[in-house]
C-alpha cells in the first residue's frame, strides 16, 4: 500500500496550496523561480479549481492545468492533485438547488462563499464523481503527480429534505426497526414515539430542547455522509493510481468528523494547524494537534496547511514574529511530520482570503516573511535524510473519542461551562508542560503498550470500551480519569447510579450523590496531594469505598472532606479539574511512579524536548536565550556544530542533536 | 364546586409527575414500594403520553394506563390525570403541518422537542379534544382519579397564517370596526392605517419598530388563544366528572399568560417553582411566587412542580444543598400550599431531561436526595391535619397586572434597563426582608381589606383601575407607587401630561417635565427619608404641588432638590428605585404607620416567619444556627417538642409552632 | 436653480416634522397658536401620510391636507411637503408582496413598522410615482409650499429576487461583460467563476465568507437603487415646480448611501442629527456631521431633524439638560445651518415614537422643553438677518469616501477592532479639540484650497484619487494620512506591496513587511514627536526610505525603533492611531506649521469658537461659567450687549459676536 514515504522519497515535503488560476501565466514562471530558490518540492493544485475546470456543466477546461503539471515536473516540483469538490461552481447551485445545504433554521447556504454543497445531494455526488474520474484519467499517469488530495476541510452539516431522506436510510441501517430507534432515542419521554420512519427528520428548529440521541445520531450521520463523499472520490482515484497515496486534510479537533474512523481510510493522514501567534499556549496547542495526527497516522504525517504569517478569520489577526514560523514548523517535524506545507504559496490579491498570509506575501520576495520561508526550506533539506520515516514515540496516551464528545455536548446538560476541547487541552497542557511526550488513542484501542493512560473526559462509553479500560488496569496499567466519564452508554442513556458501576468500583466510588458543577470563575479549594490547590469547572458529592484513598479532598463548603482526587490502586479519579500547576504536578508524579521519563531531564520552562528516531529536538518557545543541560557530546544537525554537556538556544531557537 | 380540598381530603398532597412509560413494568412495582415508603400520596400521569396513548392518528392504546391506574389505586396513591396535549406525537406534525407553530422570523417549530403545537390550529384542537374525550370517558369513573391536569405549562406563541386568521377574528370582536382598531393602534402615524381587516397580520419580522398596540394585542390574543385551548379541554373533563377539580400548571410570572384571568377558570391554582439554589434571593423569589399563587387561588394552592435537586436548563445547574429542598417545601406550605409536588418522580435515563433531578435520582434509593425526600414525606404527614385548608393572610397587597406589563415592554421605550419583573421582585424583596407577609392583587380588585397597597409599576392603567386606586386612598388606604405608573391607557396611549392627571394630583405632581432614566450601574444620590440613599434605574424632573411633601430629594446633578420620594397624605410616589436597604426601610416605615406588623417582632436576618391559620412557621434560610425570640409557651408540630420564649433553628431549620 | 435661500428668504427656518393626522382638527388650531408663539416658520407635512392620502389603492384623500396647507399659509408658516413613500400603506404589502424587501437570511420585512419597501420593486416605484405626481399637481401652486422633501431617511437593503434581477442589470452596466465581472471579483479563487449573468445573485446567506467584491458591488448597487427611487420622485416634483428646491434628509454617516453622490442631486442638503445628550463627545459628533453636511452642501444647509429632548431608540434615552438644545442648535447655525428643525412638532401619544421628544412634549406648553423651544425661536429670529446665506470656512479638509468604507468593511479583514467611523471620529475630534474648523472632502475633489488635508483612513483608492493626493502634495499641500490607506483599488484588489507604490514612495515606506493589528485595549508604546504616547488599534512593520524621517518610533516589542509616525517632506504617515491627546498635539503642530490658525487663540477647554461670515460664535459646552479672551470691542447679537477684550459664558452659554 502506498503511504507518505511514496511521496516523500526521503525528502521532507515543503510547499503548499498553489492556486495559480488567480494569476497570469507569466507569474507562474516567477513562482517557479521563487519556489526553487526556497527549496519548495511540493505543491497542491486544484483545490478550488472546479469552476475553472468545468466552467459549464459537463464542459472540461484542462489546458491550463496540463501546462502547470508540465511546468512543475520540468522544475522538479511534485504535485499533490486535489479534487475540486469542496467548492462547486455557481452554475451548480443555480441549476441544481438540491446541491445546496440547508441549515437548522431552514436557511439555504448559497454559492458566493465556499463549501456550499449538500453531502446528501445525489446531483452533487454525481458531478463530483465525474470531475474526479476525468482528473484521474487525465493526470493519473503524469510524472509530476505524487499524491491525491480529496476535497478540502470537509465541514458541512445539512438539515435539508435530502439529508432527511438519507438520514432515514442511515437510521434504518443502524437500528433495523422503529422499536430499536424508539428505544435508543428514549422517545417514550415527551411523546416522541415514532410510528413510521417517514416521520423522522433531521433535528430542525424546535420549540424547546431537541431529543439528544436524535442530535447524536445526526452528528454520526453527518460524519458518515461526508465520509461517503470522500470514499467515493478516493475509490475513483485509487482505481486509476493504486500506487499513489490518497489523503484529505483534517481541521484539528473539528467537531463534525470522527477522524479516528476517517484516518483508517487514508493512506496519508494530513492536517491543518493554525494556532494564534499571540496565544501563550499556541505551541502547546500545535503540539496537541501534532500528537493527535501522529497517533491517527501511526507514524509520519503531513502538515498540509499552516500560515506563514497572519490568518484572516480571527477578530484580530496577528502576524508571526520573527522565528516563529520556523520554530513551529520544526516542532511539527519533531512530532512526526514528514511534510511542512502552507496555505498558500502566493497570497491572493482578491477574494475572501487576500489577508491570509502566503509563502510569498504582499511584501513579496524581499519581505521578511518570504526570507524566513527560504531559510526554513534550506534547513528542512538538511534534516530530510535523517528524519523522514522515523518515529516519535510516547509512553502516555490520552484517550479521545468524537462519539463521546458528540453525546456530551447537548442542550440540557448540567453545565455549559464544561467545554470538552478545553478539558482535553488542559490535560494535554499539563503533560506537555511536564515535558512528557504524549500521544492519543481511542478507547477501543489496544492500550497495553502505554505506561499511563489518561482520560480527560469520556462522557459516553460503550461496554466494550469499559472492558478495555478495566483490562488495561488489571494488566498493570495506570489510569487517570477526569469527571464526566462513563456517564452514558452509546445511546446517551445514563448508566444506573449516574456513572458506570464497574468504573465506580474501579475508582472506589460507592455512591455518586450529586454533581456540583462550578460557575464560571468559581473555584473549589482542595487540600492533599498535590498540596493545596483549586479545582475548577466541576466538583462532586461522592461516598468512596473503603479500599480507596482520598489523595486530595475538598476543603470547606458543602463538600468539605469529600474526595477531589480519589485513588484505588493504579486507578485515579479526579472529580474536579485542578488548576494548571496542580494538574501538571499530579500527572507528572503519577507518570514518574509509572516509570515514564521526559525526553530530557532538567529542562527549563518554555523549552520543549522531543525525541524523534535517534534525534533530540530542542525548541525554545521563549524570546530570551536559554542554556539547556544536555549531558555528553552531541552535534546539531542544522548547523553542524558539535558541543558537550550543554547547548544554548537563542530566541525561538531550535537545535536537532545527534549523538 | 370542587376545589383543592376535594383532592387533599385533609392530607397535604405529596408526589409528582410520574412518566412510567419510560420504564419496564417491573420498575413500576419498585416505584410503588419507594413511593409508599416516602409517603407519596399523589402522582400526575399522562403529561407526555400522547404518542403512547395514540401511536397513530385515531388509534388508542390504554392498556398500560389502565394497569397503572389500578396499581396506584391498589396502593392508595391518588392520580392527577393530565391531558397529553402539550406535546403532540410526531405523526401530527408530519401529517398535519398546520399544527406546528411559526415564530416571528417565519421559522416553523418542528416536533423533536415539546410544545410544538399551534394554539390556532383547528386540526390540533380537534385531536386534542378527541383524546381528552376518550381519557375522560375511560378514567372519569376510576377510583384513583383525584384531579384533572390540562396540558402542561402553556407557553407557545404563534405568528403563523393560522394564527393571523384567528387574530383577525379576535380583533374584530375586540374592536367591532376597523375605525376603532385604527384609533386604538394609532395607525395614523407611520402610515399604518388599515383599510380592510384582511390586511392585519400577526406582528411579524419588520424593518423597524413594530406598532406597539398591535404587539400588545397580539400578547392578549396569545393568552386568550391558549385559554381557549384550556377551556375546551376543561369543559370536556368537567362534563365527565363535575365533582373533580381541574387545574393547569402556571410557570411563575410567565409573560404570555394573564394568570389573573386564567385562575378564574381553574378549580385549583397550581404552579411550578424553580429558584436557583445558588441564588442568595432564591427563598424570596420562591416566596413571591407562593404569594402570587395564593392570591390567585384566594386560598390553598398546589405546588405542582419543583426539583428535588438540580434542573437542567440553566447555564450551570446547581444541586440543592442538604436541607434546602425541605426548607423551600415547608416555606410553600407556610405560604398556603396544600400540595408539594415535583417534576418528576424518577429521574429519566434518556431524553432531554435526564439531568433534571427526580425524587428518585440517578443515585437511587440510598442517595442523599431520596433520603431527604423520605424525611419530608414523613413531616408533611405530621402537618397535614392542622394545615390543610387553612389560610395565610396578608395586610399588604402588591398590585400586578399582565396587561400593563405587556403594554410596557416594547421597543422604543425610554429605558431597556427597566425590567418589569426585576422591579416587581425588588419591591417584594423589600417587604419580605422586612418580615411583612404580602399578597398580590389586580388593580381592579377590591382593595379595601388591605392596610397598604403597593404599586411597583403599572405602566398602563384603565380609567376603572385609576378610579379604584383613588377610592382606596380616599377611604383611608395607604398607597405607595413607583415610577412609570399610569403612563398609558389600555390602548397604550400616553395620558396627557405623560401620566394620568388624577394620579398626578393624588401624589402631588404638578408637572412631569422629563423622565431621566439612569444608565446601567448609574445611581442618583438622594437625601431625606430614609436618610441618604441611592436611587437606581430611573429619576424624574418633577414640579410638585404645594400640598405635597418632598420626603426625599435628589442631591446635586440636574435634579438637585427635586422629589425622589413624594408624599401627599397617604399617597406616596417614588420617582426612582431606592437601593434595597432604603426601599425596605421606607416600606417598613410606611407599613408600620399604617398599622401593619410582621408575623413576629425582632426577627434576625435570614429567618422568615409566616403565620398560617393558627400556626407560626419559622424558617432559617441561613447555614448557621440561630435563636429566635418567640414570647410565651409553644410546641413544634414537627418534633412535638415544647418550649418557651425562644426557639433555636439549625442550618436551614424549620419549626411549626402552635400555642 | 433654487436653493436653500429660496425657502429661507432671509429667515432661519425653524420648525419641524408635523404629523397632524394623528390629532383631531381642533388640536391643529392649538398647534398653530403655539407655533406662532414659538417663532416656528416652517413645518414638514406628509412624511408618513401615505395610508391617509391613499387609504385604498388608487384612492385619494386630500381634503385634510388641503385644510392644513391653507391653515399654515394663513398663519405665515411655510410648508416643506414630503412625499410619503418611506412607509407604504398596509394594503400595498398585502396585495403586492413584491413590494416588500427581503433580508440576507431570506426573511421578508413586513408592514407594521416603516421603510418596508423594496427599492427594486417596480410595483412600489409605480405607486410612489403616482402619489408623487398627484401631490405635485395638487400642491405645486400652493402659496404655503416652500420646498419638497422626498421620502425620509432612505435606509433599506434588499436581497430579494427582485433586487437580484436589478443587480444583474446594474452589473451588466458596470462591467459590460462577464469576463470583466469575473476579473473584478477575483472569481478564479474559491471556484466562483460565473458562466452566465443569470447565476449572479445578491450576497445571500452562505456557508462561509462571501466574495468581498460582490458585497462591495451590492453596497454600491443599494445606494444607486435608492438614488433611482429618489431621482424618480425628484424629477416629478421638479417638473411641477422648477422654482422650488428639493431635498431628502440624510442620516449622518449612514453606511448604505454615498452621500457625496447624492448631494449632487439635491438643491438643499439636509441631515438628521441625534447625538446622545450623555455622550461627553456629543458636541464634537454633532460638529462632525455639521462639517460634513456643510461640505456636501458647499454652503448653507438644513438641519432637518433633531430632538428637543430624548429619542426612543437607544438602550437608555436621556433627556437634554437645560440649555443643551439651544447650545447644539446654535452650534449648527455656527457651522452653516440656515434651518433648525426637529422631529417632531408635537410628541405622539401613540405608536412607536411616543417616547421620542417633540417641540411640544407630553408635559405640554408649560413644560421646560417647550419653554426652551420658545426661547430659541426668539433668538433665531434675532440672528436671521446677519446669518442666513453666509459661509463657514475651513482651511483643513478631512477626506472621506463611502466607497472606500464599503470596500474595507468585510469579513476576512485583519482586524474587526478597526471601525471606520470611529477612526474618522477620532481624527475629527483631534482637530475639533484643537479649535480648528475643518470640513470634509472626497478624494477626487479639488484640494488645492486647503492648507492641510487629512486622511484618517481610505482603504481603497482609485488611481485618479492617488493622482489627486500626489498632485496636492506636489503643489505644496500638507497631507497627513493614517494607516490602511491605499491598500486596495476600486475592485478591492490589493495593491502590489500591500499599499500603493506611489503612496509608499510619497510617505517614505520602502517595504511594508507586516501589519500588526492591536487587540482591543492593547497599546503600542511610542516615543518621539509628540513626546511619548501610546498607539491604539494598529501598528506596522515598515522599512522606511532614507529620505524619510521617523518622527515617532515604536518603543520596545517586536517593532522597537520602527516608525510610528513617518514624514517625508509635507507628507505624514501614521502607522498607528495615537491616543487622543497625542493625535491632537500632532495635528495641531502640523496645522500650525502649515499656517492654519484656530478661530480664536487661547480658548479654554470645552469652549468652541467658529467664525461664520463676519460673526464669531462662542459656545460653552461645559456646565461651569467660563471667561474667554476676545481682544478688542465686540457686541453680542443675541443680547445686544457690548463688551471689550473678554466675554463670560454661563453654563452651556452662547454668544454671537460682531465687531
Amino acid at each position: 500500500m502506498p503511504d507518505l514515504s511514496t511521496a516523500t522519497k526521503g525528502r521532507i515535503l515543503y510547499g503548499g496550496d498553489y492556486n495559480p488560476e488567480q494569476w497570469p501565466e507569466d507569474t507562474w514562471l516567477e513562482d517557479v523561480r521563487l519556489m526553487k530558490a526556497a527549496g519548495v518540492n511540493s505543491v497542491t493544485l486544484g483545490v478550488f479549481s472546479w469552476s475553472t475546470l468545468e466552467p459549464r456543466p459537463g464542459e472540461r477546461n484542462f489546458g491550463w492545468l496540463d501546462r502547470l503539471m508540465d511546468l512543475m515536473h520540468a522544475n522538479g516540483i511534485g504535485v499533490v492533485l486535489a479534487t475540486p469538490t469542496s467548492s462547486p461552481p455557481p452554475w451548480m447551485g443555480h441549476l441544481y438547488p438540491d446541491t445546496l445545504p440547508v441549515d437548522q433554521d431552514g436557511r439555504t447556504e448559497h454559492w458566493g462563499g465556499r463549501q456550499h454543497f449538500s453531502h446528501s445531494s445525489a446531483t452533487y455526488r454525481r458531478f463530483a464523481a465525474a470531475i474526479t474520474e476525468d482528473l484521474a484519467a487525465r493526470y493519473g499517469g503524469h510524472p509530476a503527480l505524487t499524491m491525491w488530495h480529496i476535497n478540502n476541510e470537509y465541514c458541512t452539516f445539512d438539515w435539508s429534505e435530502r439529508a432527511a431522506d438519507r438520514f432515514r436510510i442511515w437510521l434504518q441501517r443502524r437500528y433495523g426497526s422503529l422499536d430499536a430507534l424508539n428505544s435508543a432515542w428514549g422517545t417514550a419521554f415527551w411523546s416522541q414515539g415514532y410510528g413510521d420512519f417517514a416521520e423522522v427528520h433531521t433535528p430542525r428548529h424546535a420549540h424547546y430542547m431537541k431529543n439528544p440521541t436524535q442530535v447524536l445520531d445526526f452528528r454520526r450521520f453527518t460524519s458518515d455522509m461526508l465520509l461517503e463523499c470522500y470514499l467515493a472520490e478516493r475509490d475513483i482515484v485509487r482505481r486509476a493510481t493504486p500506487h499513489l497515496p490518497v489523503t484529505t486534510n483534517f481541521m484539528p479537533l473539528w467537531f463534525g468528523q470522527d477522524a479516528w474512523r476517517w484516518a483508517e481510510e487514508e493512506d496519508v493522514v494530513s492536517v491543518d494547524i493554525y494556532p494564534d501567534p499571540r496565544d501563550p499556549l499556541g505551541a502547546q496547542q500545535g503540539a496537541l494537534v501534532q500528537d493527535m495526527t501522529r497517533s491517527q497516522a501511526r507514524g509520519p504525517w503531513m502538515l498540509m496547511e499552516q500560515a506563514a504569517g497572519p490568518v484572516n478569520w480571527r477578530g484580530v489577526n496577528h502576524p508571526k514574529p520573527r522565528g516563529l514560523n520556523r520554530l513551529w514548523s520544526l516542532q511539527a517535524v519533531a512530532r512526526g511530520a514528514d511534510a511542512v506545507c502552507y496555505f498558500q504559496w502566493r497570497q491572493s490579491r482578491q477574494g475572501a482570503e487576500k489577508f491570509h498570509a502566503g509563502m510569498v506575501d504582499h511584501a513579496g520576495e524581499e519581505g521578511r516573511v518570504h526570507q524566513e520561508i527560504k531559510q526554513l526550506g534550506a534547513e528542512l533539506r538538511v534534516l530530510s535524510e535523517k528524519v523522514t520515516g522515523s518515529h516519535t514515540d510516547n509512553d502516555i496516551a490520552i484517550l479521545h473519542d468524537w462519539q463521546s464528545w458528540w453525546a456530551g455536548v447537548q442542550d440540557g446538560r448540567l453545565s455549559s461551562e464544561v467545554d470538552y476541547p478545553d478539558v482535553l487541552k488542559a490535560w494535554h497542557r499539563a503533560l506537555w508542560e511536564a515535558h512528557l511526550t504524549t500521544g492519543f488513542a481511542h478507547p477501543d484501542h489496544d492500550l497495553t503498550a502505554y505506561k499511563v493512560v489518561v482520560v480527560p473526559q469520556l462522557y459516553a462509553l460503550t461496554d466494550a470500551a469499559i472492558d478495555n479500560l478495566l483490562a488495561y488496569v488489571r494488566q498493570g496499567g495506570t489510569l487517570v480519569s477526569g469527571f464526566l466519564t462513563g456517564i452514558a452508554d452509546e445511546d446517551d442513556r445514563v448508566r444506573p447510579g449516574g456513572m458506570d458501576a464497574r468504573l465506580r468500583e474501579l475508582f472506589g466510588i460507592r455512591t455518586l450523590h450529586e454533581w456540583w458543577p462550578l460557575d464560571a470563575g468559581e473555584h473549589a479549594e482542595c487540600e492533599g496531594s498535590p498540596g493545596g490547590f483549586r479545582g475548577t469547572l466541576w466538583s462532586e458529592e461522592i461516598d468512596k469505598t473503603e479500599d480507596a484513598t482520598t489523595e486530595a479532598a475538598y476543603k470547606g463548603g458543602e463538600l468539605g472532606g469529600l474526595p477531589a482526587v480519589l485513588r484505588r490502586g493504579r486507578a485515579w479519579y479526579l472529580s474536579t479539574l485542578p488548576e494548571p500547576d496542580a494538574l501538571r504536578e499530579l500527572l507528572a508524579r503519577v507518570a514518574h511512579d509509572a516509570g515514564v521519563r521526559p525526553a530530557l531531564a532538567g529542562l527549563p520552562d518554555r523549552v520543549e524536548a522531543v525525541r524523534r528516531g535517534d534525534l533530540l529536538f530542542l525548541l525554545n518557545h521563549g524570546r530570551e536565550s536559554v542554556t539547556v543541560e544536555v549531558p555528553g557530546a552531541h552535534r546539531d544537525l542544522l548547523t553542524g556544530e558539535a558541543g558537550t554537556d550543554r547547548v544554548t538556544l537563542g530566541r525561538h531557537g531550535v537545535v536537532v542533536l545527534e549523538r
